[in-house]
C-alpha cells in the first residue's frame, strides 16, 4: 500500500508544509524515522527528534512552531495522536480482513450453529451448546467449553481457552493462552488436608473488553466472575473467582485481584499491583505499579506503596526516612553538649 | 435439578425453620440471593445480609439467633459452610460426571493404553511410552510428552502440557495451560556469552495436587522438582528446578519459588510473594502477600514484607516510620530550647 | 547408558582417585546421590556432603583436600561445574536427537515448505507465508501465523504462539505456552471509553535466545519489539511493546518490562521485578529480585527495592529505620533532663 502526503493530508483534514507527492507506505516512531515512513509528534519530550527524523512526513499540532530548519514534511492536524491511531485503524483494517469459514481439521459438535461470516480456525474445538456469534473470530487451537456464549464480532486468538458456560460479550478481543473460567482456588482445611470447594459459578465478560495474553479469570463459586463492558486487561494478570471489574477499568500487565473484591468503574492500575480479597475499591482510582492493596479504597484515590497509601503519604514517608541520619547528627551534638563526656 | 428445602434439610441433618415445601434448584452468595437459590452464613461479617436476603433458604448455625424478623427460611446445621461445600460437590457430581472414550482426531503414539473409562480429547498428543490412568480425564489440545505418567482419575484441562518423562500422581487438577516440566533457567556464563545447561531430570507431583491455570513448574537439572501431597497451587505461579513444595501447602496466585528451595509442609502464601533460591522454609509458616523472602524461615513463622520479616517486626517498623516528624519537632524544640538562636 | 569412571574421567581430562571401573549410568545432586550417579562439588556450601554422599563418583576442584575419609570415588578436574556441564550436554543430546517429519493430522498452509530435516508436529498450524528453517524442531499444537520466520535450529515447545510476522532467530529455544507478538496494550482514551490503538509493529527475536513457559512478548505499535542474540528469559515474564532487550541480558521468572523500555547488554535481574515504560536502563546492570524500576539507570549500577535504589543507599535507609527506637529513647532521656517534669 502506497498513498501520498496529500492524499492522507485530505483524508485526516489536516494542512501540508512541504512535498505533497512523497510517497508514504508505513509507519515509524518518530525517533526510527526512515524514508517512505509517516510519524506523529505527540509528546513534547519527542520534540528534538523532528529535525533529524529520516520520517518522510510527521503530524503535527495545528500551532507546532518549529525552532530549527525541519527537511521532514508536516501534516498539521488537530489531534496528531488520535489522527495516528485512527490511521493504524484504517491500515489495520485493511490488513487483517475478518476471516471467514471453517478450517479442518477442527472439531464442532452436533448440534452448534456456526454463523456464515464467522471462522473457525484448524484445531479448534467447539463444545455442546455453544453459542457462536456473527463474525466471530475463533482462532486455530481455541477451546470454547460446553454451553459457552461467544458474542458477535469477539475475536479469541490461538489457543484461548474458555472453560464450560462462561459468557463472553460482543467485539471483546482476547489474546492467545488467555484462561477464562478454570475453577477459583477455594478448598476447605479438614484434618490437615484440603478438601475442594467446588467452583459451580461462571465468568461474565462483557462487551468490548479486551484480555491480554496469558491472563487468567476465575469461575466463581457460585455465581459469577464479571468483567464490565470496555474493561481492558493486559498480559498475565488474575481476576480471582467472584471478583468484579468496573466499566473502562484498565490494568497493566502481572497485577492480580484476590477472590470476591470489587473494583470499580474508569479505575486505572499500573503493573504488577496485588489486590487483597473481599475487599472493594470505589471508581476513578489510580494505582502506581507494584502497589499492593489490602483495605477498601475510596474513588478518587491515587495510591502508591505497598501496603498502598496516599501518594502524599507515601512521599512523606520517604522523606521522613531520609531524615534519620541528621536526626542522630542532632541528637548526638545534644547529648555532648548537656554532657561532654560523651 | 429441583429440591424441596425439607428434602436438602433431611440430606445434611438440618433443622427447617420457614417453608420446608420451597423449592431450591440453585446456590447464591447470601448478598446476590434471589428466589429458588440457597445461601449459606458462615462469616459474621455478613449476618446483616440475613434479613433482606432474596434467597429461598439460608442455611444457618444452629445457635444463630436473628436480631429482626426474618422472612426466608433458615436450615440450622452444625456447619454451614461445610455443609454449603458438602452440597455443593454432590451437585458438582451430577452436573460434571466424569467424561469417557477418544474423540478424534487425536494422536496416541502406538502402543499406549488408554484405559476403558478415561476420556481422552481431540488434538490432545499422547506421546511414545506414556502411562495413562483408569478414569483419567484429558481434555481437548492437550499434550502428554514421552514417558508421562498420569495418575488415574487425575484431571488435565484443555491445553495442559507436560514434558517428556514427568510423573503426575492419582486425583490431581491441572488447569488450562499450566506447563508441567519446561527446562529449569540454567545457564553458565561463558566469555559474555550463556551456555544451556541441559535440564535433564523431570517433575514428580504426588497425589491430590491442584495446580492453577497457566502456572508453571520447571524440570530439576538432575533429580526432581517435587511437588509433594496435596498441594494447592493458585493460577500463574512459578516453580523453580530442584524446588520442592512440601505437603498440603497452599499458594495464592502470581507467587513465585526460586530454584532448589525446599518449602515445608502446611504453609499458606498470599498471592505474589516471591521466595529466592537455595533456601528452606520451614512447615507451617504463613507468608502474607507480596512478601519477599531471601532467607531460611523457621517452622511455624507468620512473615510479613519485603525483604520479608516476623510480622511483629513489620508493624514495629511501620510504627517507627509514623514517630520521625514526632521526632523532628521534639529535636526542633529542644535546639530552640538550649540555643535560643535557633 | 552406562560408562565407567575411567571411561568418564579420560572424556574430561580427569584424574581418578577411587574405583576406575565403578559404572556410571545417571546425574545426582551431591546431596541425592545414589549408586551409580555420579555428582559434582563445586559450591563450599555443599562440601560437607562429599564425606556422606551415596553417589559412585564425584567431579572436585583439582585442588580439592578432603578433611575426612572419603568413600565415594572421586574425579580431579580444572572445573567441575563446567565439567558437569559438557557432560549433561553430552548426555542431552544422545536422549534428545531432533525430530525429524510431519506428524499428521498439522495444518500447513498452501505455499509453505518444510525443509527435510524439520519436525512438524500433530495439530501444529503453520499459517500462509510462514518460512521453517533447517532443522527447526515445531512441537505439536504450536500456531505460527502468517508470514513468521522461524529460524534454522529453533525449538518452539508444544502450544508456542506466534503471532503474524514476527521473526525468530537460528537456535532459539521458545518454551510451551508463550505467546510471542500479542497485540501491544494501546488504547487512546475516547469519552470516558477506551479506542484501541491498532498494534501493525512486530516482534524480532535474535540469535540464540530461549524464552521461558507462559512468557508473553507484545508486538510494537510500529516497529518491532526486540529481543536480542543471546537474551535469557524465565517463565511467566511480561515484554510490553516496543520494549527491548540487550545482548545476553537474562531476566528470571515473572519479572515485567513496560512498553518503549530499553534494557541494555549483559544485565541480570532476578525475579518479579518491574520496569516502568519509557525508561533506559544501561549495561552490565544488576537488579536483586522484586525490584521497581521507575526512571533512568546508569551502566555498571546495583539495584535494589521498590522504588529501586543503589544497593549501599538501600541498606542504609533499612539501618536507619532500626535506629528510629534509639532516638525515641535518647530524646525522651533529653527532655527529661532538661525538664524533670517530664
Amino acid at each position: 500500500m502506497e498513498f501520498s502526503v496529500g492524499q492522507i493530508a485530505s483524508l485526516v483534514n489536516g494542512q501540508v508544509e512541504g512535498d505533497a507527492e512523497a510517497k508514504i507506505s508505513s509507519f515509524a516512531k518518530i525517533e526510527e524515522g526512515h524514508p517512505g515512513a509517516i510519524s506523529f509528534l505527540a509528546n513534547e519530550k519527542y520534540t528534538h527528534y523532528i529535525y533529524t527524523t529520516g520520517s518522510t512526513a510527521v503530524l503535527v499540532r495545528r500551532d507546532f512552531t518549529p525552532e530549527q530548519p525541519i527537511t521532514t514534511t508536516l501534516i498539521r492536524v488537530d489531534d496528531p495522536y488520535a489522527t495516528v491511531a485512527m490511521l493504524l485503524r484504517m491500515v489495520s483494517a485493511m490488513l487483517n480482513p475478518p476471516k471467514r469459514g471453517i478450517e479442518q481439521p477442527c472439531f464442532i459438535a452436533e448440534g452448534v450453529e456456526v454463523p456464515e461470516d464467522a471462522y473457525i480456525g484448524a484445531f479448534a474445538y467447539i463444545g455442546t451448546g455453544a453459542v457462536i456469534g456473527a463474525g466471530a473470530q475463533i482462532y486455530p487451537q481455541t477451546y470454547v467449553g460446553d454451553g459457552v456464549k461467544v458474542g458477535d464480532g469477539t475475536t479469541l486468538y490461538a489457543g484461548v481457552r474458555v472453560y464450560k458456560g462462561c459468557r463472553i460479550g460482543k467485539n471483546c478481543i482476547i489474546h492467545s493462552g488467555a484462561v477464562i473460567g478454570a475453577d477459583g482456588f477455594g478448598f476447605a482445611p479438614v484434618d490437615g488436608h484440603y478438601d475442594k470447594i467446588p467452583q459451580l459459578g461462571i465468568v461474565e465478560i462483557a462487551d468490548n473488553v479486551e484480555i491480554g495474553a496469558n491472563t487468567t479469570i476465575d469461575r466463581a463459586t457460585m455465581g459469577a466472575t464479571r468483567i464490565h463492558e470496555g474493561v481492558k486487561l493486559d498480559n498475565l494478570i488474575q481476576v480471582g473467582h467472584n471478583a468484579e471489574i468496573g466499566q473502562a477499568t484498565v490494568m497493566a500487565a502481572q497485577t492480580g485481584v484476590a477472590g470476591s473484591t470489587k473494583v470499580g468503574a474508569h479505575c486505572m492500575f499500573g503493573g504488577q499491583v496485588g489486590m487483597a480479597g473481599h475487599i472493594t475499591i470505589g471508581d476513578n482510582v489510580m494505582v502506581a505499579a507494584k502497589s499492593g492493596i489490602k483495605d477498601e479504597v475510596k474513588s478518587g484515590s491515587r495510591l502508591f506503596g505497598s501496603p498502598a497509601v496516599d501518594f502524599r503519604e507515601y512521599a512523606r514517608n520517604q522523606v521522613n526516612i531520609s531524615r534519620i541520619p541528621d536526626l542522630v547528627a542532632k541528637l548526638k551534638k545534644i547529648e555532648r553538649l548537656l554532657d561532654p563526656k560523651n
